[in-house]
C-alpha cells in the first residue's frame, strides 16, 4: 500500500516534469487563430479529446453528378485539425464512369494513391517530361512526387473509388485549365504563357467562369 | 514547319540545360547499394519506368492464420523503392475476427489509419499518459502521432481491413512484448525495467522465442 | 574623431538594416501563449537576458527515495525557454544505488546519455528486434535513436549520475509500463494487445494507480 | 619561439580532432556518382578549389533567337556542383523583345526573380486560384512560392534581363504546354485531363514535337 | 449554358474543399505580431495582393559614402514579408571604388553572390582553415556556406554592384570587428580570446563605438 | 507448443516484412566511404554492435598543456559514427586554471554546454550586437545559437570542465582568430576586413603560424 503510494507519487512527479505545459507529441490545429509558416496554433491540451484524431467525413461517397463525374473529399489540417503540423493528410477520390480528375499538382505534398474500388488510369509528368501512366486496379498502389502534373481517369464502366495520401497536412491543390480558364488573368496572356489559340481560351474561359 | 523546328531545337536545349544529369522530382531506390542517412541510393533516371512508382502487392488479403489473426503487408521504401526520399508510404491491415495487431510504436512516422471494411477500435497513449481510442468504422481515419504507442483490434465478429499511410519512407516498427519477450534481453533485466513479474516474463518468453 | 562618428553612423544604419525586427539568431520562448507545430512563440528580444539563456536547476541531484531510486531533472523547452526552437536540451539523471530508469521512448528526439558518476548499464532495442546494451562508466556516453525503447539501470553499488541530451527542445517521454498500468486504459485492452495475464495487469495496474 | 610553437603544436592538433575526415561546412557535388535523395555525394574535400564555389556561366546573355525569343541559363547543382546539399542556386533570363517564359513551376523550390534590365511583367496563380501579377523593372524583386504555376513576359519594347534565385540547388522545371504537348502522351488524354479540344491538342502538338 | 453552370458549381465546391481556411502556398508575414520558430504568423490570405510578393527597394544605389564605403539593402522577411516562411531572400550590395563588406557570417543561410557591376575580390574560411577567394567579374556567381566567415572587397577603380541571396527568409549576420569592438564586451576579454594586444582593442573600440 | 510455434512464425514473418533491408531506426556512419549531403553512407545493419552506440574516449581529461590551456575532445560523427545522421553529438572541454576556449563559431549546430567542474565564464554575442555572458557554476547549462560567436573561459583558480553537446552530428568549427591568422590569407586582406593594424596582423601571423 504504502509502497504503492510512493511509487505513485514518484511518478507523479517525473511524469509532471517531463509533460507540463507541453504535450510535445501533436499540435492539434486551432483554426481559428491566425496561421504560421509551420501550420496552425496548437489547442490546449487538456481541450484535447479522441474526435480531434478522428475524421469521419470519408466513410461515404462525394457527389459525383458534375461535368466531370468526380468528387475529392479532403481531410486535411483545415477539415482534420488532428493532422495539423504531422506531416501527413488523406482525400477520398470519387469516379463515376466517365469521371475525370483533370490534371493538376500538388505544390506542398507528395501524393499516393490507392484504388479501393473499379480501375483508374492515372499518371504524372516528369520535369524532364517523361510520361509515366498506368491503369490501376483494386489494391494497387501509385506514388506522384511533390509539385509534377499528374491527372486520374476512371478506366473502366463502373464507379471507381480511391485515397489519396498526402506527405504533408495542407498540400495544396491547383488544377491546371481552373488556374488558366476559371479566374482573371487575361486571354492575351494565357495564349502568350501557353500557345492556345484564342478562340480556345475564350471558350474554356467561358466555360469555366474565367474573366477578361 | 521551320518555325516549328526552331521552336523545337529551342526547347530541346531548355529542357536539358533543367533537367541534365539530375531528375530532381524522384529518387527511385536502388535498394542493392549502401544506404544513406537519407535513404537509398537513387536508380538512374533513364532505367525509371512506371512500374517504379506503381505497388501492387496490397491488392489482397494477407495470411491471418496466426495466433493473433492479424497480417500486415508494407509498400515501404523497401518493397516499393518508388517512395524512397518521398515521405510517404503505406501499408495493408487484415483482422480476422478476434484479431489484433499488438501495442508498438513506429519510431520514424505519423501514422493515419482508414478503415476500408469492417470495424476497429484503435487507439494510443500520449506523452503525459492521456489514453485516446475510439471504435472506427468504413471511411473513418485517425492518425497516430509519431513514436507513441497504439494498437488495432478487430471490433466486428467479422473481417476487418485498414490502410495505414505514414509520413516517412521507411516508418520502423516495434512490437512492445516482441521487443521485450521475443529477442535475448535477460528476462531479470525486463523485470526491472517494467516491474513484470518473473514468472510473467518466463512465460511470454517461453510463448514468444525470446531467450535469456 | 570626425571619422569614428562617420563610421559610427554607416555601422548603426547597417545593423539596423539587418536586424530591425527580427534577431533570426534564437527565439526564446513564451511559454505563457499557445504553442505552435514549430514550438513556443518568441519572447521579444528587447526583454531577452542572459539569464534566458542559462539553466542553473541541473546543479543539485534529483530526489531518488521513491521506489525507483531514480530522478530525472529536465531542461526542455517548457523549463529552459532558452533552447526553443533550437533542437537541442539536456536532462540530468540521478541513480542511486539499486535504482532504475524503467523502460521508455522519447517519441520526438535522439538522446546522448553522459555518464558523471558511478556505472549505468543501458540499453535500447531496435525495430529489428536487436538487443543493444553495455555498462557504462564515467566518461562514457552511448546515444539511443529516436523513438525506440531503451533503458537505464545502475550498475554499481554507490549513486550514478548521468546527463542526457536530446536533438529536440521538446522530446517527449513516454515509460512503457506507466503508458499501461497508469491510466484508465482497460484491463481487457492491455491483455489483447501485450498478451500479458490478467492477474499480472491488475497487479500492476494496482501498484501504478490505473484504473479499470 | 617556443611559445609560438607551442602554440602552433596545440592549434594543430585542435583543428584536427574537429575537422578530420569530415569538412562539415560544404559539400561540392560529384556529378559523377549515382545521387542520393538529399543529392550528389561530395568531392573529397581535398581536392576541392575555390573554383568550385564559382560559377561564371551567367556573364553572357543566352541565346534568345528562338520562337519564344527566350533563354534560360541555370546554375543549379548539375552545372554549378558547390550548392549541392546548400538549399540554393540561381539561373539567369534573357527575354528579347516579345520574349516570353511560358507558363511553368518548379516542383522542388521557391523563386525569387530580380530584374536587371527592361521590364518584365511575371505573375502566379494561387492554389485558391487567385492571380498575382504586375510589371517589373530594374530593381524590382518578385518572389513565386515553390510549386506554383507562373510567368514571365517582355514588358517593354528592348531585351530584358532577370537572375532568377531558388531556395534548392535542384529546383526542377515543368513547362506545362511542354509538359502537355511535346511528349507521348496521348491525345485523348490531354483532352480529357484538360478540356481543350482534339483540334488544339494536335495543333499544339505538331508544334511542340509530341506523338500519339 | 447549363452544361457551364454545372461544371461551374462543381469546381466552385471543389477548390472550396481543398483551399477554405488555408492558402497552404504561402505566408505573407504579419510583421507586427509576435514570432514563431518557424517566422513570423500568416496575414490573412484575403488581404494579400501582389504587391506582398514584390519588393521594389532594391532599384537603386545604397549611399556608400562612409568609411567602408560599401552598403546593404536587404529585402529579408523584416522587409519583404512576401518571403516569411520561404526559405529564400535577397540584399543588394554597393561597394564605391575601395570599399569592403567586412569578414562577417550569415549564422542561418546560405549565400550566394552575383556581380552584375564592376569586380569583387570575395572569399570565404573553412572549418578546417582552408581559404577560398578569387575575384568575380560581371556575371560571376559565388557560393558562400552557411555559418563560415566570409568578405568581399571592390576589385575594380569604379563602383562594383552585387546581389546576394539566402537560402533563408531571415538569415542574419554578424561582422566580425562589430561584434568583437562595437559592443559592451570588456577589453580584457576581447583580448583573452582573441590573442589581441590590448591597445589594438582599446584602439578599434575607440572607432567602433565599443564601451568596456 | 503448437500454439506458440504458430505465434513465433507469425511473428517472424510480420517482423520481416517491415524490416527487410533496412533498419530504419540508425545509420552507423561508414567513414571510409565518400560522404552524402545527410551524412556518412550507413553500415550494413549486421555488422552493427553496441560498440557502434558506445564512445568512450571522453572519461579522461584532454591535453590542457598548451599556451591555451585548453583541450576539446570531440565525439562527433566523424569519431563517433553511431550518432551519424541522428542530429546530435558531444564533445569535452578541459580547461586549466588560465584556460580559454577562443573565440569560435559553430557553422551547422547549436551548442548546449554543461560545466560538471569549477567555474566558466561563457558568452555569446547575437546577431543584433548583444553581448550575453555568465559566470557558470557546476550543473549550470548555458545555451549558444548556432553559428554565433562565442567562448568559455575559466573563471576559477582551478581546472574546470565541460561537455557540450550539439544539435548536429558534425557542427564544424571555426576559431576566428585561427581562421584570421593560422593560414594563408593576405595580412592586407586581413587588414582590410578587420580593421586591424599591420603590426598585429603580422605579430599573429606569426605567432599562429599563418603565411602572407
Amino acid at each position: 500500500m504504502e509502497k504503492a503510494n510512493t511509487m505513485l507519487l514518484f511518478f507523479f512527479l517525473f511524469q509532471l516534469a517531463f509533460s507540463s505545459t507541453r504535450a510535445a507529441d501533436f499540435c492539434v490545429g486551432d483554426i481559428s487563430a491566425p496561421e504560421t509558416p509551420a501550420g496552425f496554433h496548437c489547442k490546449k491540451s487538456t481541450t484535447v479529446t479522441v474526435e480531434d484524431f478522428v475524421f469521419s467525413g470519408l466513410g461515404k461517397a462525394g457527389n459525383t453528378s458534375n461535368i466531370i463525374k468526380a468528387a475529392v473529399s479532403p481531410a486535411f489540417a483545415a477539415q482534420f485539425p488532428g493532422v495539423n503540423g504531422l506531416g501527413i493528410s488523406i482525400a477520398r477520390l470519387d469516379l463515376a464512369a466517365g469521371g475525370v480528375v483533370p490534371l493538376h499538382t500538388h505544390p506542398a505534398g507528395n501524393e499516393l494513391l490507392l484504388v479501393t474500388q473499379g480501375a483508374i488510369l492515372a499518371g504524372f509528368i516528369s520535369s524532364s517530361n517523361s510520361v509515366y501512366y498506368k491503369t490501376l486496379h483494386k489494391g494497387d498502389v501509385m506514388v506522384f512526387p511533390q509539385g509534377l502534373l499528374h491527372f486520374q481517369i476512371n478506366a473502366g464502366g463502373t464507379t471507381a473509388v480511391g485515397f489519396v495520401s498526402f506527405s504533408s497536412p495542407s498540400p495544396g491543390l491547383q488544377i491546371t485549365s481552373i488556374a488558366l480558364f476559371g479566374n482573371s488573368l487575361p486571354s492575351s496572356l494565357v495564349e502568350k504563357v501557353t500557345f492556345l489559340d484564342d478562340a480556345q481560351v475564350k471558350k474554356l474561359k467561358g466555360v469555366l467562369g474565367g474573366t477578361n
